[in-house]
């Protein structure tokens, strides 16, 4: 590890070294960081741009008293090293290892389960507030991006910032990128400050700020605002936070540990909110991820020499298979126009974003405007793709809501890492979509089984001018000839395809990327001479009528998908089957049995595994009708 | 009617007035809508303080083609009077009369049919881009609120304007005052913007603005630049949205119709977006709203003389019940907290407000921030209580799973404007939340059927340290004695309550309010000799295992709830059922029959009639019943 490192066992272990000291120290960290990360894969660049700012803040605040949240919490490497974690990271985002974000379960240190960005100075209010109600003095800091700090959520707690009446200090840590490069106004203005001074600027505003500090110490209001101007340079971003009543400083260097220490020294004490502006170099201290930090923002394994991925290569993903898709239809069809919310890489849209950039928006880390600015785009007669993850898209359910839904507007959503992620784990799972959109009216939701699935349902969706949601996982797609092109036909609304004949007691009927596992059961079981059923249900909504009947006719259904039990795909089916008992029913009554994700969040894990703790990989698919 | 207004059938006729005569038909159209909310009820002082804007907008555009958008939308009523509607105004609000929203149904004028705050510059900028997509020249305006301008949406908005190359005008419409009173730094802000200048400063800034805006039209970046600094007062809001690289003008005038028609023209032609600030007076030319806008944000019908309320008296609101009870439990326990987003009459927290105001947050038109808040009151061991209607909740979907569910916090939620809400119509019905919010582990989603058990789960759930959300109607509470104090033990997790006895073969198994529905209906069918079973779930989670076991000894089960039946109680019902099937089933199978909304939008009526629509009345259940 390093000679430092190993005698760090807690943050206290810090106080004893020197600014020198700290500054080997954290180059010890960045190598056992950069090494952990090319054997296990993680988030890589901007946990090796903060490792000087964790020391600093570990080093000044006792975060076992203290509060530190994080924003989406990739960055908080150097953090869980710092706080006794160390040896732990060959298990990094591994079965039962160290998460690859902060979990309370794992250390008394992580306040928060994040992953999803904007969250963390909401959170700091909610906790400064509740030390104002319970009259405590713990410190509240709240570290967050610029890519994150633009999110509605923030802005809706620095407008809600008045309501501290004391301490609480906003780290924003400017690495003048998101995982992609950061759109939108305070980005490019953010990025106006960083071009317009020097690093010698950035020395001399430390010193002025610890100058002012006792001052602003002692609440003078006018002392505060004369001196916020003094510092003012040509541009700073101190007017939009000025607007907002939050005084602001800024921006410092921040990987000079030993200015960082007196800053956050000084603002400990302060007895308000303040946002602290510091600029970090994503990747610092590993050339590859310095020179291309959105490849190394979340990676595999790589080898360390030259950052080359180690990942074997395989069938194509389904993100790929979007990629490619989107493009060849947008080529026949110009209405055609994609929105992403800061994952143009994530989502598979570079190749687009190439072809057509006039066609193609990304509205940075902003779910919910993402979703609305598509729906403006089709009450013009185009037609959008939005591209977001399940879980992000959670984010926009509201306006999913009111400005797609309720319009009837042909909004396209295509939505990846649908189901389980692997090792992400809960705060990145989709489990939740199939629920959260097919109580919607006017909206179908469809889920591909297999690449050549995936591109039929593209198809259908862009032609159809309604809204359609299509999910598939973080994950490579089936063998070509699993499924087989006879039982491809083009998508019709509402229709399912028999994959394996029904003329039996049991018949699975599986939704998306699950039935190929559905498949393998079936085969496996047709080999022991039991006989199954299987369905791919494509459509979660609207549901095939042929899958209701399959319960009249006095047969088990076995629903499987990669999404929760709840709110699912098994609970439509069984709606379905309701309505029809309403409405008087059929021949005789068949059974069901849903399989699929459990009340309880599914821990980090690779996905094979994940989808067997979940019941629905071949083999325990089989198991239930072997059971039976 | 009026002289005027009664020639103006379309906007075009504006088009003959003079600018005085503009003035006597906005007094003709204050009259028009005073009188017809004092019938119908409706949104009053908002409605009457934008005649002049809307008058002035009409006048300039052509929003035919070009495209006006509201903000929330309640205040749309000037511009229903003129664009046809100007008759239809006695069945506001009212079973197939005009929506109090806009609503694209009713007229080519209406873009999106709204209600939910901080969406016009969300769908503005998507139209804007579609129009930039096409090659079209349409205008288009967003028309914001002051309380509508900081929901993060909006901000998410404003900081991706920059993806507009073309025209885009946003009026912010300053009437200082959200349905309370707007907190929020940027709402000081402009407080004190308000506070610092004259009427005259008024009138000259908008000559200036005039003088200006042609330089403006030729793009020329240097004279914007120098001409906003020369507008600039001691303060001005110019700064926040200057920082953001907005063009900003104003204040300006809202009553002032000549001036708002030449600044209007001139926006037509600016080739950016820009915003222009305007303030109106809420309740302008009807005292009583003038004098008490809040109370006259959204009414009953009214006297006209004095604007006293023409509603009959009977049983206490859910709401009212709340809002006593959480006082009661606040006083005996002080971890209680409340918070509201700009909704403390709506959620019944007056009260509250008065008597615990260190302990009570309201942060806003900004639900997600709500949520957040609570989340980290909660880790520090406070009882936050989130009151938020149900159908802006949807907000916070993506807060509730990953701050609260994920962290098993324990917040509660007190849903107000759960199930259908009568003449508000399809933007605020709350019919969706049994669904997202049973899909989280780590929530238990109740709803009481009466201010007895309301009292009773509110109880509960603040003592319990779980997440709890308690939904619950806009609707007077039943009648004491129609449960029974020996049907009302106390709340324990998962249990429900037999109301009628289940040895029957049919049992209706009601969630909330509607349980009221179900008991009528079964002493109704018991006169006619049918005997039904009534069981009150008070859980929707966890589902009461009791249930369950009614399917199992072969009974037909109805569930009853005022929601989607898609995601809702009943399909939990029907979940756990396919659990226990897989688990070897019971002794036999019975059925299971779902009533409640289908999946469609219910229109405005009374909720009493929607209720009916939906086959949830007394009368609607006992025909499902019979006709078995």
């Amino acid at each position: 590890m390093g000679i430092l490192l190993d005698k760090i066992n807690s943050p206290f272990d810090l106080r004893g070294l020197s600014v020198d000291d700290l500054g080997v120290l954290a180059e010890e960290i960045r190598d056992h960081i950069t090494h952990s990360v090319s054997v296990t894969g993680g988030h890589l660049a901007s946990n090796l741009g903060v490792v000087d700012l964790t020391i600093a803040l570990h080093y000044v605040f006792d975060f076992k008293r203290d509060k530190l949240l994080w924003d989406v919490g990739h960055q908080c490497y150097a953090h869980k090293i710092l706080t006794g974690r160390r040896d732990d990271f060959a298990g990094l985002r591994q079965q039962d290892g160290l998460s690859g974000f902060p979990n309370p379960e794992e250390s008394e240190y992580d306040i928060f389960s994040v992953g999803h960005a904007g969250t963390s100075i909401p959170t700091a209010l909610g906790m400064a507030l509740g030390g104002q109600q319970k009259g405590t003095d713990e410190s509240v800091v709240a570290l967050v991006g610029d890519a994150s700090i633009v999110n509605g959520v923030s802005f809706e707690a620095l407008n809600n910032l008045g309501l501290a009446k004391r301490q609480m200090l906003i780290v924003l840590n400017d690495n003048s990128m998101a995982i992609d490069v950061t759109e939108g106004a305070v980005a490019k203005f953010l990025s106006k400050v960083r071009l317009s001074h020097t690093y010698e600027d950035l020395r001399r505003r430390t010193d002025k700020i610890l100058e002012h500090l006792p001052v602003i110490g002692k609440k003078m209001e006018g002392a505060l605002h004369g001196f916020t101007r003094t510092l003012r340079m040509a541009i700073t971003p101190s007017r939009l936070f000025e607007s907002m009543n939050i005084p602001y400083f800024g921006p410092v260097d921040g990987h000079d540990i030993g200015s960082l220490i007196k800053l956050f020294k000084g603002f400990k004490d302060l007895d308000r909110p303040a946002i602290l502006h510091v600029y970090t170099r994503k990747g610092k201290g590993f050339l590859p991820a310095d020179d291309n930090p959105s490849k190394f923002h979340s990676t595999g394994p790589f080898d360390k020499k030259d950052g080359n991925g180690l990942m074997k290569s395989g069938n194509k993903t389904f993100t790929q298979v979007f990629g490619e898709t989107v493009v060849e239809l947008a080529e026949k069809d110009e209405r055609i126009v994609a929105i992403t919310a800061a994952m143009t890489d994530g989502t598979g849209l570079g190749g687009f974003r190439e072809k057509f950039p006039e066609r193609y928006y990304d509205v940075g880390i902003a779910e919910s405007i993402g979703v609305d600015i598509a729906a403006g785009l089709a009450k013009q007669g185009l037609k959008p793709v939005v591209c977001i993850y399940s879980t992000f898209l959670q984010r926009g359910f509201d306006q999913i809501f009111q400005e797609v839904s309720l319009q009837g507007l042909g909004v396209v959503f295509c939505i990846d890492r649908s189901g389980v992620v692997g090792n992400d784990g809960p705060t990145h799972h989709g489990l939740l979509d199939i629920g959260y959109l097919r109580c919607l009216p006017n909206l179908e939701v469809i889920a591909p089984a297999d690449a050549g699935e995936l591109k039929a349902a593209l198809a259908y969706a862009t032609a159809s001018g309604k809204a359609v949601a299509i999910r598939y996982p973080k994950d490579a797609v089936a063998d070509a000839d699993m499924i087989g092109d006879d039982k491809r036909p083009a998508f019709v609304s509402g229709k399912s395809v028999v994959l394996r004949d029904t003329d039996c007691d049991v018949v699975l009927a599986a939704c998306g990327c699950i039935v190929s596992e559905a498949l393998t059961a079936a085969d496996k079981l047709a080999e022991e001479g039991l006989k199954v059923g299987v369905v791919n249900a494509r459509f979660a909504k609207p549901l095939d009528a042929e899958i209701v009947s399959l319960f009249f006719a006095g047969k088990m259904i076995i629903t499987v998908e990669d999404h929760s039990v709840a709110c699912g795909f098994g609970s439509a089916v069984m709606e379905a089957i309701a309505a029809k008992t309403q409405q008087g029913g059929g021949e005789k009554n068949g059974k069901v049995i849903c399989l699929g994700a459990g009340d309880e969040f599914i821990k980090a894990a690779k996905r094979s595994v994940q989808l067997d703790m979940m019941g629905i990989s071949a083999e325990r698919i089989a198991e239930v009708v072997r059971k039976l």
